[in-house]
């Protein structure tokens, strides 16, 4: 699948990552950027810090989007798993997460992530399995 | 630790339970037990249903409060990675996660949960493993 | 499958478990046991203690028979991922690993497995996916 | 750590990675590089293809040098965590494992690592966690 701006656009407004901060950026080629603004209301139990589920559920996304990317309109992802490392405390008011595909099986795609702070630094990394399935997006 | 009603009462009333449906039930002897009751604004892409995120950070902080009841007061815990496997997608109106340690070395604590939905079938299940951090809880 | 002792005595013949001193047990009803005799070869860099790799194995082998308990004749099963976790030096002359499945998808597996030292404490413990493939065992 | 060639040669002629096939080529610097020729006996159930065992052994084995590079004299490190993912068949009869250090806490490191065949496409992929122990090397 390809997204037009429009699309992705109408995607990002979804509730989920409107309330948490989430905004995915580009989409492309087995490849996707998204980034997240921390809404305090979900940085507990350190301050300024968005909570660990919060950093994942940025990654799960990123990565379902690079996944997307290699698939045929009327198919969408599921995580199959997911292996979260924590690095080093988020800061800062903006983090950017980046995905790509490592492998693309049948129906089964491998994908690893990388979020980074503001100054470029490492503060969670992951790797994940998505099964492909018919579902429109 | 050990946490009184009261405690746990005021732990639970934190922003990011509140808003995401999350209350923690017990939490004793290397283990606890969490409730989540799904938000709509959280269930996207698949209505009824939390994303995979919400009920990774139900698990993330399940399996963080059965490591709180093994820590002296005046430490905290940050998870190190967790592996979490979706198993079966999370209908219903309630589902309950179950953690406990399963493993406790001198700073490292190793950590199971499962997500049961309201009949019992298991959503999801993981591993992780936390490190002991002097915090103030 | 089910698996005659005569069956399991010819698949417990190969060259890679009797080189390592895996020797499976039990396989029925998505479960399975195997035990590990350690062999000094592969106990290294410490004396006495199977590589992680070594335990590993045993686990992943483990972890497949109780997938194949689940499959019919004519498949077998490949791992996805596995995540293993090391809580404890694996010390003593026989190590017991068990497998048991969490949850059965159409075409991926979820399994889970614990490997244990002769005292029953935990050496290490893991969750793994498998896919089933056309293949004879 | 730094290692001269002797020693590296010395620290390869282990009774391990000679019986599997295994040669510690570089590691410096955060970065590790070994290569595995698989031995038949550990190619099973499939002909020519090493078990997935070993190739988690050479991916651990890697990992754990990338890691002494950055150790000092008098310590060693012991894998906490290690999630493999098996992306195609290992074929052909030498792989390369590649590992490299993400993070780098005080006594917690974070490492990945890519196996490539010979045609260099991605056969495995892991992430893994190390303590930092005191034991000679």
């Amino acid at each position: 699948m390809e997204f037009s701006s429009e699309e992705m656009s109408r995607l990002n407004s979804n509730s989920l990552y409107q309330a948490l901060g989430i905004v995915v950026e580009e989409a492309k080629g087995g490849k996707a950027r998204a980034k997240l603004r921390p809404v305090s209301t979900f940085c507990w139990p350190f301050e300024g810090q968005p909570h660990g589920g919060i950093l994942f559920t940025l990654m799960d996304t990123t990565m379902a989007w690079a996944v997307l990317t290699k698939l045929e309109r009327g198919h969408n992802c599921a995580t199959i798993n997911l292996d979260i490392q924590y690095t080093k405390r988020a800061g800062g008011d903006i983090l950017t997460c980046q995905a790509w595909i490592t492998h693309q099986a049948t129906r089964i795609i491998y994908v690893r992530a990388d979020i980074l702070d503001k100054e470029g630094q490492l503060t969670a990394t992951g790797q994940g399995t998505f099964k492909v399935i018919r579902a429109p997006l």
